[in-house]
């Protein structure tokens, strides 16, 4: 079996019992039972690639390959390990057994890079358990505020009741310097590399978010007795207000994304005008700056489209997250290994958040997308080709021998 | 005080406890102690005016007024006593509370029609207490199936063991011959008399009524990890449909109208391009051909914007009420009494069911609308203007002695 095959077989390992908490199902809860189960097997399989494996303070499992120049910092490569309520098998846990792979092969071929390798399985990024997401990676990039640690599971839980105390999250903490690199390969999640025909994409970074709450309000009314051109219809305004959403950032023809995924009408009725609608508006790209001027000319565009149909309208701004660039030299060690390795260069953003947004505090990050069919995730029909594991595999051991040559101890 | 501003001032009256049943705003279900209550003080009024008053089997309030030729038809002029929870207090009392002041005018002046004149208060109109409306308009008309009656309130409280049992609304029917024709004032429930600057409107019918549940179908996608180009966003389809709706009822510039009042995105989440979603359509005219057209038109639209944007679709029928047209000769009389006062001719159709739609089965049917605030109704803002009521005060009686002057006993 290749390394790539067993990477993806192993992650159908853990996709049931006893490391999933869900019948019929994968659900794997940050500290919950099926989240000890599954760090054991984990555990085992590093060890047997060579790796001296430890548990830190915030309950991450991480295996060690040491490297030859002692006291040099270490290249994280990793994951996550939890996963979402009714989710794929592949999203976070791929990451961790591709890094594990890299490590066997390295092992099995007896190298050693100057610095060490630690392949870390981060054990909550999707807040699987606890109202908090990318809880693990920020205690490692220590960027964790200990206020945001007085939290409780859905029965009430809290962190030091499941076995993790504050203190100890706060110990988790990586010093300045000791990180060479983090590098993460996950699944895509998205149907750009599908589209594409490709295997893997080398990721830009985290795309810069903006999300609002739109309260549109017109007239409501009788959906028999009011006349057509007397109307002040809030779903008719909502709907063109989507429509123009939708076109400045089709017209943007970049990695711009604008959506509207949830909307709702009031009062809601069949025979009634609605009164208002209210629906939320997301919008990312790469670069924030692209990112700021789409989300201007929707808001122009919308105030625009309220003002002709004399509609009230209120836009209030719910969430601003700067994009977290991934690292531009290890950009290009990525780029030059996937070409090595005989496939086309591909440079995405990545529309969706990762640890690695977080570990960019810490040390200069890079992300290795691969391919996902439909482009489906948080879902059982998530789904990788082995042989496209075997590809990013590739494309990692290239990367890291890139990463060693350039190596400097100063 | 003028009659109009009397009846307006009578369905104030009757906003209150002990006329209705809810706290701090008027909800009058039809049997409940409210609906006693209104009926009694009703009950003293009509006989103030010159009228004998009864209660027919079906609960229905009456107050007869004898005309000069025995056994003639009698006109029937009435609305709904009833009201919705936190309602108006003229959508039904006034058109109740006018037809007393037109009985209690002719009789002030001494003067008698060949028919006799029945001022009737119906019980149901709203569907205000039980899941049935114009259930004792359908009792009178004779149109009620026995197995309509096999329903119970929401505290499981049957008809009958509120009051009036299956007997009662089967013997409650007029024979036919019996009616010379019902009238019927109401506030319109649209703003369209009030754009047009005008008091009252003569209604030509009762819409035809086409009511659709449309589901869209998309592809579900992180809503930052699919490009644009490759999305398959049911909203942005939604949008497009809505938009498309407005604009065929629009662009037919007559009575027709199209409401898409109910929307809903699954599954609903910022964050997350929804794969589904669900609208409802309702189109009506007082034409059925004219709304059928419409209903292809847009049916084909639907069909066009599924199409180029690769969506999947369903479309399912769930209501189609035929139109029921005013008499025409009756329309005639009422332009002519309108003109007659002094006031522009109005025809405007009812989007709107009322209780003249299931008289239709029984007699010619007419019914003058009466301008109300901004088209609000069923909500405690619903506005008559007093000089409004006495305009309609006006036409009913000069609609009354046209009637009486063409009466033919043959």
């Amino acid at each position: 079996m290749s390394g790539g095959a067993r990477a993806v077989a192993r992650c159908d390992a853990l996709g049931v019992a006893p490391y999933s908490d869900m019948e019929g199902g994968l659900y794997r809860g940050y500290l919950n039972p099926s989240y000890t189960a599954a760090q054991d097997a984990l555990a085992g399989w590093m060890a047997q690639a060579g790796m001296a494996v430890y548990r830190d303070a915030a309950a991450n499992l991480i295996g060690r390959y040491d490297g030859t120049q002692p006291g040099a910092p270490a290249l994280l490569i990793g994951s996550h390990l939890d996963s979402v309520r009714d989710g794929g098998r592949y999203d976070g846990p791929l990451g961790i057994m591709l890094g594990l792979e890299a490590v066997a092969a390295l092992h099995q071929s007896g190298k050693r890079l100057p610095f060490p390798i630690e392949v870390i399985a981060f054990g909550d990024e999707e807040g699987s358990r606890f109202p908090a997401a990318m809880l693990t990676s920020r205690a490692v990039a220590g960027t964790l505020a200990p206020e945001a640690l007085d939290i409780a599971d859905a029965d009430g839980v809290s962190l030091s009741q499941a076995g993790v105390s504050l203190s100890d999250y706060l110990s988790a903490a990586r010093g300045p310097g000791t990180t060479l690199a983090y590098l993460e390969a996950h699944i895509e999640q998205g149907p750009v590399l599908e589209a594409d025909g490709l295997a893997v994409g080398t990721v830009t970074g985290i795309a810069a978010q903006l999300r609002y709450q739109a309260v549109i309000k017109g007239m409501a009314g009788h959906a028999g007795t009011s006349s057509m051109p007397l109307r002040r219809d809030a779903v008719a305004g909502a709907a063109e207000m989507i429509l123009a959403i939708e076109k400045i950032a089709r017209a943007d023809a970049s990695d711009l994304v604008a959506t509207v995924g949830r909307i709702e009408a009031l009062p809601g009725a069949p025979n009634v005008i609605a009164g208002e609608v209210r629906f939320t508006i997301d919008i990312r790209s790469g670069e924030e700056a692209r990112r700021d001027r789409a989300a201007e000319a929707i808001l122009d565009a919308l105030a625009s489209i309220a003002n002709h149909r004399d509609l009230n309208y209120a836009i209030q701004r719910v969430h601003d997250l700067p994009a977290s660039p991934c690292d531009p030299a290890l950009m290009d060690l990525m780029d030059a290994a996937t070409a090595d390795a005989g496939y086309p260069i591909r440079r995405l953003v990545s529309g969706a958040g990762h640890d690695a947004m977080v570990m960019a505090a810490l040390c200069p990050t890079a992300m290795l997308f691969i391919r996902c069919k439909h482009g489906i995730s948080h879902n059982p029909a998530e789904h990788v080709d082995p042989a496209d594991a075997d590809v990013a595999l590739q494309v990692m051991l290239g990367f890291i021998d890139r990463l060693g040559a350039t190596f400097d101890p100063a």
